[in-house]
């Protein structure tokens, strides 16, 4: 599912991100909190009716980003980048101020006040974004978080667990689904009481989060054990992998038993001038600002039939309005990257379908173009 | 026209622009000069294949954007808006370095780098764009220029104009068609030994530009004024109004027997959260990012059939996403604003035709939305 961070995908519009065949998206409740507001979008008739989104909707629980200030970049840590500390930079003015059992004290990027959101308010604003699934309240752990302090959160993220779920039964919307997350870090029998916790409770599907590991040999060990610890505590709960998109990770993770992903990756690296291509050796990722696609007259993927690729716009013509700052080229590569991906998806569904995924993923790993690619928009 | 400034129109597909029913847009010969180059553009095959425009494309002629460096913001002069000596943003590393008989000297904005542009290479480059109408190589006067200077300029333009239809006699393509350009400032006399100039000389057809005074009342002087002159010595050839696009010019305009325009107005509005309406008092403006907008659940104008307005985005929405900086607005806005030209544009023609421009102005001027606006998407 793609992004709608502020609830909108950076750039397009709701009815082209449904043209690309996606069925969910993700909000993000924490900044949607912060602006416009649980109160305005309850009253423009719910997140759908405020984007024009018909289809489905997750939303989160607000707490990876407010953690996130506290630890660092999450995002980081959890796939093992970089700098300890650091801060993304819409959380530049925010800051966590306190992690009580109760729930987490922070400050505003808008207007710098002071705030408080615990499991019960995080369902409050989730119920009046009006989602079509909500994500219950959990203590993101990043990966330099010692085993102690992993195990006293996945703890407590537990009992937040059961007061969303209480909050849930007594007010939420009757249609909204409401998903456990799964935490414990890198550390087998975290996971595996964490995987044994949510799985008891009732909640309506199972979302994996927290720390995956130092690098993606050990993300594979961490996702693998979890849902099989999950598929053998609650084997028909739908289960869901936060926060992973790179494509060799979405492979990985459907043959592991994922249902669904989110991610910024496509939408991201749209941003920044990276198309996403059938290049296992380059990480799937062809970075149209350098020099060498100056002249390039080719589109970025022969046969693609992304807007992009179907218009028939160069290379040269991206890169050239990628280094004059131009924001069509951003438009054009966000739309290559979210239709790759829906394909690739596409492609690995079918394949289950027809009892052929070894096959599919050993040939999107050996550099094959999903086959949807060709056919999606005929 | 809408303006294509570097080679794509801001934040949309070149498809877009069509789907909107513009049959020419307006790129920059000076910006596309300096990147990415005309030799990149021609070996691309032309600016039509680099961008998928497959309708006509005006290239200006350079100097305007060259003058403004020296002259201060000519657009602003020319509208008699604000301070002299203002550099735009975009022409901030820029300089102009010397005007001469045989052409311009000026500082490149992209890598400091001096260069030169007569009117020869102004035609070479826009040989090398492969646009369908040129535009000859004038020094655009702005309004703080004394009667003398611009009498001077005025004249040099005329040198240069020759020049110009020499080299493309020679060395144009042959379908390119080549417009000069009228000056002469706010000086009836000037305007009038000018349109006499430009209408003795074998150009196309004829661009109105330079300052036209130091307000609306003034600008509908020398406008009116001009194309009575130009309409006297070459009543054949298209007229072309450089730069004016606000709704009230437009109008003005077409009244006055000018045929094509082109402006960064409503791009430019759109990215700065402004939709264009149809309400005169407020000089056809509404400023989404003002904070009576925050709760509002219509969207820009009932009945209109651009992508924002059919698809039912609120103004609270794109309040919202404005002040959020997120670029899904900018580019509703876009949309809405170039297809509320292209319609108001639809009904003066259709006027025309039909005989009934005074009625179609009248109403238009009276606060009525286009007509067009409602069928057009139907």
């Amino acid at each position: 599912m793609p992004l709608a961070t502020r609830g909108a995908v950076k750039g397009l519009q709701s009815e082209e991100v449904g043209a690309l065949g996606f069925e969910l998206i993700l909000a993000n409740t924490f900044h949607l909190l912060l602006a416009p507001g649980p109160e305005l979008v309850e009253e423009a008739g719910g997140l759908h009716q405020l984007m024009r989104w018909p289809r489905a909707i997750v939303s989160d629980s607000g707490g990876f980003q407010i953690f996130s200030m506290g630890h660092g970049t999450v995002a980081d840590e959890i796939k093992g980048r970089g700098a300890r500390g650091r801060r993304t930079s819409t959380e530049a003015g925010g800051a966590l101020l306190a992690i009580e059992e109760e729930g987490v004290r922070f400050r505003s990027y808008v207007d710098g006040r002071e705030r408080f959101l615990r499991p019960e308010s995080s369902m409050a604003v989730q119920a009046k974004l009006g989602s079509d699934i909500a994500l219950a309240f959990d203590e993101c752990t990043p990966y330099h978080a010692t085993r102690e302090y992993t195990a006293r959160s996945a703890q407590r993220t537990h009992r937040w667990l059961e007061r969303c779920l209480r909050w849930h039964a007594h007010h939420g919307p009757r249609e909204q689904a409401l998903y456990g997350i799964v935490q414990g870090g890198v550390y087998d029998d975290l996971r595996s009481e964490s995987a044994q916790t949510v799985a008891a409770s009732p909640c309506d599907g199972i979302a994996i989060g927290g720390s995956l590991g130092a690098d993606k040999q050990q993300m594979r060990e961490v996702v693998a054990f979890t849902i099989r610890e999950v598929a053998r505590h609650a084997p028909e709960r739908p289960r869901h992998l936060l926060g992973i998109g790179d494509v060799d990770d979405l492979i990985t993770g459907v043959q592991l038993g994922v249902d669904t992903f989110d991610c910024a990756i496509p939408t991201r690296l749209g941003r920044h001038g990276v198309a996403l291509v059938p290049d296992p050796e380059a990480r799937w990722r062809m970075d149209l600002a350098k020099g060498r696609f100056s002249r390039a007259p080719e589109p970025i993927l022969d046969g693609c039939g992304c807007p992009a690729c179907a218009g028939r716009y160069s290379r040269a013509y991206l890169h050239y309005l990628l280094r004059a700052g131009e924001l069509t080229a951003v438009r054009l590569l966000t739309l290559h990257n979210l239709n790759f991906i829906a394909r690739l998806m596409d492609d690995l569904r079918e394949s289950i379908k027809a009892g052929t995924l070894a096959d599919a993923t050993a040939a999107l790993r050996a550099g094959a173009a999903p086959e949807a690619l060709r056919s999606y928009f005929e």
